[in-house]
């Protein structure tokens, strides 16, 4: 199957899923279930979904259980743009050309709804409706949180607040990115394994590998868009990141140099799918789809 | 054993596991752990982690792995209160005498500390160094998320949220409480059940029971302290509820009616324990400390 026709049918899933899910709850609470409705179902490339479906059906897992691990994820990102564009961090007022939660239902809410969707990413993952073995479900649960906490993307948020005005070595650029973008890819990749009981530890391994290589490619390419980019097909100002004179690849490596590494980094990524014995086409179209991407 | 040594061993005990559990991540982002140290160690009842050992220990769990269980219900609890205090919902400077993580920190961090304080209750339960099996890790999961999120603890925040300013019906008052704050202690009983393999639906459904009417009584409790308790004691001003002309028990029963109420949750609750067929008295002597306490 083609990458785009996959992604397109992933991302109608997982919103009506989602969509789903909400609605089950009761409406005691209506202004803060329509504020995590509204953050959640505000669109999105659905990757970290698109990852967990891709991997977890190459393994032979169906598509009704994996919604549960595709939903958790996402409803960990949502969370976190929430909060993000908050003023207290980004104070960012559009997302995707829509007013963002704090914007629309006010900073108390979009708090509340952040904190909400987090909790909420852990109850649809123990949920027994989804079938999952509850070896399944602990190991669902031990990767999402330690990638989403402090380990991983809350920490990158963190190590990225302290660096701002601040001129980051390599080094430092790789490990703020593996945790603040990272982290959650890799947790996508690997719920979409754990979802499956017959994963085996070299599977795991060789995703994990993968996963690893494509968040960088991801965030290494999306450091060139926003040299190359055209603000109108991105969607955000062109040059933000280096007017805000923060440490970018391609300010620490060059343009030309950044690119390379991009294309490098997604064939590392479909290398490490090579020991995999699953048809792995469409996590090898997605390592390249990151680094041919205009926006 | 009495309720007073056995909760300041709780209290000692949940204290340094907790410290002990943070030391061990790196420091990659340093300011994010202290700002999630302080927050979590900030001190209070650990009414929470009592309820947990209490329960687990009667059933015959170890203290070892109800550690797990108890850190986890007092990471949701504790970033509860930092997200609470915050500006844009109660805006308090003081918690306990100390500054709020807020004023210490500054926003930002505040947010991330309880973002990443909630992951961690989940890492923690999930972590393989509990010991649990993972049919316990699946349902200590799905318990906590459940009462924490939008059915629980977040919805009776935004329930509370709607009501400023309004009158509230009895019945809608004990959704909000049974929501805000009977919804943790829940958890934190059931959770205790839930750490031992050998808990019968009979003994939860008990225990379920007791936690319910003794998260009744310490709200209704709260609400006569709010009208007849000592400031100097309370550490908060005396009727701050009534000041802010918010719904409380003694308001809509009358202050006698409402004493008399509290008793009568606290008999509930105790009565309910003498379903089990093992040794209670820490929980019955909660039960009564709930209505008994001057502050």
């Amino acid at each position: 199957m083609e990458l785009k026709d996959f992604a397109s049918s992933v991302s109608k899933r997982i919103n009506s899923f989602m969509e789903g899910y909400l609605k089950n709850f009761d409406d005691a609470a209506s202004s803060l279930k329509e504020a995590m409705e509204y953050g959640l179902l505000l669109g999105g490339k659905r990757a970290r979904p698109l990852l967990v479906y891709a991997t977890g059906l190459a393994l032979g897992q169906s598509q009704d259980r994996l919604d549960y691990a595709a939903a958790a994820v996402e409803c960990i990102h949502a969370y976190s743009l929430i909060h993000d564009d908050m003023p207290e961090m980004d104070n960012d007022k559009l997302r995707r050309g829509h007013e963002t939660v704090h914007v629309k239902f006010g900073q108390t809410l979009a708090l509340l709804a952040g904190d909400a969707l987090q909790t909420l990413a852990f109850e649809i993952l123990s949920d027994k409706k989804s079938g999952f073995s509850d070896k399944s479900v602990a190991n669902l649960t031990r990767i999402l949180s330690s990638k989403a906490g402090y380990s991983g993307m809350c920490g990158g948020q963190a190590i990225d607040l302290e660096s701002e005005g601040k001129k980051l070595s390599y080094d430092q650029l790789r490990l703020l990115h593996s945790k603040k973008t990272g982290a959650l890819i890799r947790a996508a990749v690997l719920m979409g394994a754990y979802s499956c009981d017959n994963a085996s530890e070299t599977d795991i391994v060789a995703l994990d590998e993968y996963a690893t290589w494509t968040g960088l490619a991801f965030q290494v390419w999306d450091d060139v868009l926003d040299v190359i980019g055209d603000t109108a097909v991105m969607g955000k100002t062109q040059g933000a990141d280096i007017n805000l004179d923060k440490s970018t690849y391609p300010s620490l490596l060059g343009l030309d140099e950044s690119k390379k590494f991009a294309q490098e980094c997604a064939e590392k990524a479909i290398a490490a799918l090579s020991k995999l014995k699953i048809d792995t086409s469409l996590l090898e179209q997605f390592a390249l789809f990151t680094v041919n991407r205009d926006h």
